[in-house]
């Protein structure tokens, strides 16, 4: 037998045990409940994992609720993208900027609460599918929200809606009340290549 | 001073000093260029996070190239979606599963060479402001396709272009060429839980 020969029947091998081990995987996974995601870490790409599971989500036929903390005085292409459905998507935009461009911490507490209340809403519509509580884990951080109240909320949907948490520092307790967690590390970022962020990119 | 008004005021001289530290950062970031984005690790969010930012990039009015690389065989809300988009979306879908659904390696390293093909035409097409290479990082991993050429293909694009790679086990030269990597690792994951992968939330 020749050497690559050999080499792809090895693969052919590998490949057939990788198989066998992810079927077992998802036989072993019965449940059919909507699961609580938290993207966190300091890493890019957790608001944008969220706006590409709503994407998914509707590509499925799926009706998706939006709500995005902190971010309102940012601009942001997803907003303006998604907005374009208006018949599948509710979107929702707290009504300030980043904390550290409002500094105005009960402004900031009435607006969490306001965007919180909309959150809670879509939690309790179960024609909505997915709801993304965008950067949630800020408003937590900061204290916005009591987080006993938020964590109550979330498992109280309906038992086929899947909720998406982003933001750096989730605390804890939402770590423990999530089926799915993921930290994304910042391995390397280009700012520090001093490339400014790029609109479509960045934001 | 109430304790209240005392913790208000550490606040806002917090978040003022924040807002220096990400304004001087943006400042000093003054390069226009497009970026290599490479989204890898063993966490959920990866492909997710990438087509999030074609989401945000059409929200900009931007076009977008997408080749995804291994996924073909798999059912995908975001080729459902995302194909409602024609005039500003090229998205070609490699044709092959998982390569452990597969087990042919000339078939797989065939259908890669063309996906590649695909992904550089996109890469030669000035109109296309992010081109997301989903997946290519396990295309590579197999040794389905050249590191060098591919690295060299992606370091002729357009100079505005965006490139977003995702996939588990980037390889390190990939790593050194990008701007910006995140590593997303897995803390928790809902198979563990017990729950099946959800339509709209896994695939």
């Amino acid at each position: 037998m020749s050497e690559s020969a050999e080499r792809d029947q090895r693969h052919r091998e590998r490949m057939q045990r990788k198989k066998q081990v992810v079927d077992e995987k998802i036989a072993q996974a019965p449940d059919e409940r909507g699961v609580l995601l938290v993207l966190t870490g300091n890493g890019k790409g957790k608001s944008s994992s969220g706006f590409g599971m709503a994407a998914r989500a509707l590509g499925h036929g799926l009706r998706v609720g939006i709500v995005q903390f902190i971010k309102g005085a940012r601009s942001t292409g997803e907003e303006t993208f998604f907005r374009r459905f208006p018949d599948e998507v509710r979107y929702h935009v707290m009504g300030a900027g980043f904390t550290w461009e409002t500094q105005d911490r009960q402004d900031d507490i009435a607006k969490a609460e306001a965007a919180w209340a909309v959150a809670v809403e879509l939690m309790r519509d179960p024609q909505v599918a997915l709801v993304l509580l965008d950067e949630l884990n800020i408003a937590l951080k900061y204290g916005y929200l009591q987080l006993d109240q938020v964590i109550a909320d979330i498992q109280a949907r309906p038992a086929h809606q899947h909720v998406v948490v982003t933001g750096r520092g989730a605390p804890p307790a939402l770590v423990e009340a999530a089926d799915t967690v993921t930290d994304m590390g910042m391995t390397k970022h280009a700012f520090k290549a001093g490339i400014k962020a790029q609109k479509g990119v960045e934001f």
